[in-house]
């Protein structure tokens, strides 16, 4: 376990690092511009870092801990029966841990230009909905998106983990639908799917982030566990 | 059957919630500030998205249902050899089921910020030639491009499959090939080769993005059969 | 060979239109608004959609003709011992025919909107320099980025394919060096590296697109050949 | 010796004019318009266009020399076991020559359009940080941020290799994982990881680009040399 404890805490970390830093320090530049943004990731830019951090870490660490590195996907993969019920705790701790040392270390990082300052509609990064939406969608649309979004981001998981052969592969398409996920949910909710990554900033910034951490722990983690219940009753290939 | 079916409606509602999803949530933001987009994720993302979408699916639901997910894509794989025509109906009306279903998650998440309207001459990501094409390109241009844009996509699904040791890989330039085909033709028709997709998202705004349908089924199929008796005629490996 | 030279052609059409036709049609959009460009794919859209036009090719068509699509690529693995002589004269005529059919469909689409017109340094995405660079680049400057350009690109071609069990993954990094080759050189040259690209959409514009042709000629199959040559003498695995 | 020498400089060669000269060249689009910029790359783009230069580089020379491009990727494998010592040194010099040959074949293409001239903080993409780096970051960030960066590039790259099966994927990954790089980073220090690259474009620049060269040689080595420890004593599967 402390092997895949550490594989789990070094994950998380490159997964808010990489996107949640990606999002603090380069989707507006220069800072002075916003409405014209000329050179800034933009949320394009901003998703297909998600989706790299989580490409690569699958390459990096996934034969270490199977690189979940986000607590929805460990309840999917124990709902669909790939993952054992006593790994939870030990995996959930070091996500969180590896997402909030992140979280500091962009916070570092970010005040290291003079004139930084936590401000917006989503400081740090961090999830929200209402007045901490990016776009100013209410909970239902967050509630709505997160729990599909978590729900099909666990299918893609355990179908392209499904046959041995896939191994190599894997870890595009799970990496790229986490791009994906992105591109269609920045606007509702900043896009969590995850509740450790939303735990992460959320601890650094405080507030309403912590206020609405709820809905960033609740919908992932019942729409992973719908998927992996749904996964094993329905789409499991039948080895017999 | 019920398992191909409910692949095939997953499968389609997934390509539809990311491409039109994202299009319509995303592709410019902040809302009010259309003409500088500075966040948004402009064509280049949706066409991401979109090539996503299938991407992501070739592993999600590829090995239960082929993962068509277009009704083009069965009608071209029945003319390349590849498909039966008795699952050329089921498949078809989960997609368009799948797409449907799709659509109304897409008005529900977007109806969820102060302001949102069925505006533009594509609302919701609708298909459309003339006053609905993005470009205002006419019915000719319109026909002529989702006719080849659809043959060339089927060549390379039939190409990219026609070997066993593929089977890992294929996904990924079968996915960015419906990436490519955005990159070309969103500003033609808001780009469609694929009728399920086009009538997910028609059915919810009605008026003429249903009266432009037709164009949608017909070019796409036209393209797809043309590819799939060709591949047979021309490309295919003789096995003996 | 007419299995093959079908092969050819289709492909080449598919590298223009998919290449040439995202930058005439999608470049910039809306097109009265090019000061912003607000949804338009800009240059890193453009050179995506070149890559994926290859990417997407190899799967389709490599196991009929290896896909070269270009007069260069053919010229350097002659050189690099990959293809043999013969092959060179039909393989090329398919390649221009192909291109020149899609310079054709390109501008039979873009005519299909009200005010199109053939403007601009580079009109239906040709190539130049001087007066005809996007961004003024002079003759010397044109003639050195397209060597290397088509000498780096041989050399990912000739390494990606040395090996039978690179066979799946090379349409990845083969068609990305060519978003790279576009990512690096559209503002000098509008990027060729591929003669027949550049006579395909010429002849439709005429003038001094094909009064420059000449160097799109010459650049790409002097950087091919060089790299076909230096390849057998120093990279090459020896197989004993 | 020979060929790996060779292989080291052309790859190096490679990932700065890719990465050094997309930055340069197309950036910003058109030159005269750096407030908007409606066609240049952004930092998106240059990003991408790092990554590639790795993933296509690993398939073009990985079998000759094992593509490190980059000493501190030479220094960490060397810790983790994976490569030589008596290989750093030639390694090293081959791959500042191929970096230094690449910053002014960048100079001479730039100079080929009229009123091309060195400025900016990052003048020819040099690496810095205070009045050197792109958002003005100072000295502790950019050593935290070069540090961390270097440290999961390496876990990446032991990673992803540490299987033969791995290997007709693993360039993809790691490629990836320099774009992702780039996307959290250029902001802070124009993003270098490699101390070769620094080099290679500072040295045409002179002044204050080689007087803080010392910082992006120190800390990218430093962060490898970590993780090629921390590998090797952490993750490293057992073999026995």
């Amino acid at each position: 376990m402390p092997k895949k404890f550490l594989a789990e805490l070094i994950g998380t970390f490159w997964l808010v690092l990489g996107g949640c830093g990606s999002a603090v320090l380069a989707a507006v530049f220069p800072y002075d511009n916003a409405a014209a943004n000329p050179l800034g990731l933009g949320f394009l830019g901003v998703s297909l870092a998600f989706g790299l951090t989580l490409l690569t870490a699958v390459y990096a660490i996934g034969h270490v801990s199977g690189c979940h590195i986000n607590p929805a996907v460990s309840f999917g993969l124990w709902a669909g029966g790939k993952f054992p019920g006593s790994g939870l705790l030990p995996y959930i701790v070091a996500q969180v841990l590896g997402a909030v040392i992140a979280g500091g270390v962009i916070k570092l990082v970010a005040s290291g230009r003079p004139g930084f300052e936590l401000t917006g509609p989503t400081p740090l990064a961090t999830n929200g909905f209402g007045a901490h939406s990016p776009g100013g969608y209410g909970l239902l649309a967050a509630l709505v998106i997160e729990v599909i979004l978590t729900f099909i981001f666990l299918l893609v998981i355990l179908g392209a983990t499904h046959k041995q052969e896939l191994g190599a592969i894997a870890g595009v398409p799970i990496g790229l639908s986490l791009t994906l996920i992105h591109l269609i949910s920045i606007p509702v909710t900043n896009t969590s799917v995850n509740p450790a990554r939303s735990t992460g900033v959320a601890l650094w910034v405080g507030g309403e982030a912590i206020g609405q951490l709820w809905l960033f722990w609740l919908a992932p983690i019942v729409g992973a566990l719908l998927a992996g219940w749904f996964y094993k009753a329905a789409f499991q290939p039948t080895e017999s």
